[in-house]
């Protein structure tokens, strides 16, 4: 039931079965349905998602009224504002459902109980957020250094089913640019 | 002699005072020079960087041949490229010193070494990572929702020593605007 999660922890770290059954009794697995929200602005965010299926996103809504996607977390991918998580303060984002999505959901409480129990847990957090944060770095120098072009045949080539997945207007936003260019791109009129 | 990092590290976890005299003897304090490199593009990074005086920033080198400004590290901040670090892959970035810097420089197998014996540094570690990506975040809602006045007006009032410390157009490229325009709103013209 939590295969994909402990296969994704098995990536860096090595667990004991005994380790295994500990973070198994503490796991649950809920379903998200398409478009809802499990987190708005101004809330605190107290919980860290892993998504086992399909696909979330991260979003604020910008100067003109439109929302703009800054993340977006498929299989395999944790989502969470850090933020807020650690500060409690309230989140300067929303984390939405882009498909119905099947997510484990560690609140603050339990997390924590779960890492004094496995500290070497720690680690695979550890190598989780370092990477995401390299993966944010490059997603800023791509915004600076790439055309809005380049950038979609860049993000298409790298994810080609995604793309197929995921709404237009949302893969603009990533990548800064409008749905209308978009269209435009995907009709090879750019 | 490394009491900043020390102090850093007690902020999140406890050390006991072996562990002090463990990480004492692995550490080493390096004088960096005003614009001197500790990483340019193409290279491995192979080192984590603590900032214990001074001032270094990472950037790129944007499609206009330009210098481009992703984030600036002082005091008691971390600074590397963590993709090229545990991918071990060519950097696409660079990491530069804008003032004259003492850094603590830890290369992997050494960090890797202080781990093994000093496993709850890995919370350490992993806190520092979720609070930088965290605010990273923050820092791509800014460039979306902020005009450049709000962003420069914003990054001043947070860090009114900072702008003084800083190249003007260092400052201006981080924040996303041109320099003329950062010459413009700091003489009360825009």
């Amino acid at each position: 039931m939590y295969t994909s999660l402990l296969q994704h922890i098995e990536k860096f770290i090595s667990l004991e079965p005994s380790e295994i059954d500990v973070l198994e009794s503490c796991l649950n697995l809920s379903k998200i349905k398409k478009k809802e929200h499990v987190l708005q602005e101004g809330q605190v965010c107290n919980t860290m998602y892993f998504i086992s299926k399909g696909c979330m996103r991260q979003y604020i809504i910008n100067s003109k009224g439109v929302e703009q996607t800054l993340q977006f977390g498929i299989e395999n991918w944790w989502i969470t504002d850090y933020l807020s998580y650690h500060n409690h303060t309230p989140s300067n984002f929303y984390i939405q459902a882009v498909e119905s999505s099947e997510v484990i959901a560690l609140e603050k409480p339990t997390l924590e109980a779960i890492l004094i129990r496995i500290p070497k847990l720690e680690r695979y957090f550890k190598i989780v957020a370092q990477k995401a944060f390299g993966a944010a770095q490059m997603r800023i120098k791509f915004l600076f250094t790439m055309s809005a072009e380049e950038r979609y045949h860049h993000f298409s080539n790298l994810n080609p089913e995604f793309v197929q997945r995921v709404p237009q207007y949302m893969i603009a936003s990533y990548l800064d640019f409008s749905a209308e260019f978009m269209s435009k791109i995907r009709a090879g009129k750019v």
